[in-house]
């Protein structure tokens, strides 16, 4: 069971073209999986594909690659986005992973006025989410924003897009019953954080068009656990899962 | 906003009973959540449902507790059991505590040709269970079972719990026509290792009237997050999400 080496390329992507390895990715072929000249590694470069390539030499702080042929076509991920409100680090770690393997396009850091980190890593965010797509066979890599407060989010909201939000407070329908009422193409989950939303922004929140609220059963879910469990059934009812 | 305290009792509840806490719930009490002589602690049993109860002495090493009086029915989590094959030490632990969150029922380890942890701590599992169903507010505690061969598990499987398994291969349906298909009131998810199924595992797998294939979704989810993701979907569809 040899695990197949697949790497995100910041450049665009052809076959012939010759590719010079960043300081990461080398250390990670020579020191992690320990790839020599001539192994056979698969690229992609969110926009024209997977491609099939070789290692051509393999220095110490630096590593080139030559582009053999495309082998995937790019494949966007469903247009779901996740709005959620930084974690701890390592809880953070993992929505941005999971998150990734569970094909987000776009994930957005909020803050909420119940927010306690405020301590965004955007440049962590990426390299995680980039990780996760090379490990996930994605082609594309998610979009991670800057973080907004959640009413800058609000103001600028596209109105086609909808805005499930996970209700604590059990106000709302469940989610199996919101996903099937609003069939609409592009959407976006948001999760508030652990001590979920103040009444003015609930208040908020429900005033919107584009809302919907929706509960995730009798149980109190984590704020990480609810963001993976939210996009696993909108994956299911409306996105890629049921192909 | 305070947080409430919430105890799992291993002897039956009842109003004016006396309990006596265990070193590990003093300690909890004591040095974590920083209780004292009067704190009003949530106490369930897994059996006779939730209770209302307080500290009435809070010594070094032991603390003991009046119960009240009935708050909550005890409610049983949907029939729903993960099958699963450990995984690193981190990735297990967060195994126990999603599943627990999401409702499951019961967790069986199982050892699989590929699986590589032999080791499994039980009884880590079991406080981590606790704590999570402590945390997210459950009566009821997930039962956790000593690992068992998949060969051994198939051989001695109730006909009428119908076994989804997540494949890899992608020859199944996916998980929401699954779901819709078979429509028993006792499931149980199987996520294989890293590895995946050996090929005689899968045929055997396949050759069951009880089980059925599934995927969910064109990227490659680790282990863990097919679980969760997996026990979200059945949630929403066949569980308690529903409702």
């Amino acid at each position: 069971m040899a695990q197949t080496i697949r790497l995100y390329i910041k450049e665009d992507l052809a076959p012939e073209k010759t590719i010079i390895l960043d300081e990461n990715q080398t250390h990670y072929l020579r020191d992690v999986v320990r790839a020599d000249k001539n192994t056979k590694i698969q690229c992609f470069d969110n926009k024209n594909g997977e491609f099939s390539s070789e290692l051509i030499s393999l220095e110490k702080k630096q590593g080139k690659l030559k582009i053999i042929q495309k082998i995937k076509e790019h494949t966007q991920s469903p247009d779901i986005w996740l709005l959620f409100a930084p974690l701890k680090k390592d809880q953070t770690d993992f929505v941005i992973e999971k998150a990734t393997e569970l094909g987000c396009r776009k994930i957005q850091p909020i803050i909420t006025q119940y927010t306690i980190t405020k301590n965004i890593r955007l440049e962590r965010y990426i390299a995680q989410s980039i990780e996760a797509s090379e490990q996930c066979r994605r082609t594309d890599i998610p979009e991670i924003s800057e973080a907004q407060s959640l009413k800058d989010i609000l103001r600028g909201w596209d109105n086609t897009r909808t805005l499930y939000f996970m209700d604590e407070s059990l106000n709302s329908p469940n989610f199996l019953t919101a996903l099937k009422n609003i069939q609409t193409k592009k959407a976006a989950i948001l999760i508030g954080p652990e001590g979920g939303f103040s009444e003015e922004e609930q208040k908020i929140l429900r005033d919107q068009k584009f809302t919907q609220g929706a509960t995730l059963g009798p149980r109190i879910l984590r704020a990480e656990t609810a963001a993976l469990a939210a996009l696993s059934c909108w994956q299911l009812i409306s996105g890629d899962w049921s192909h």
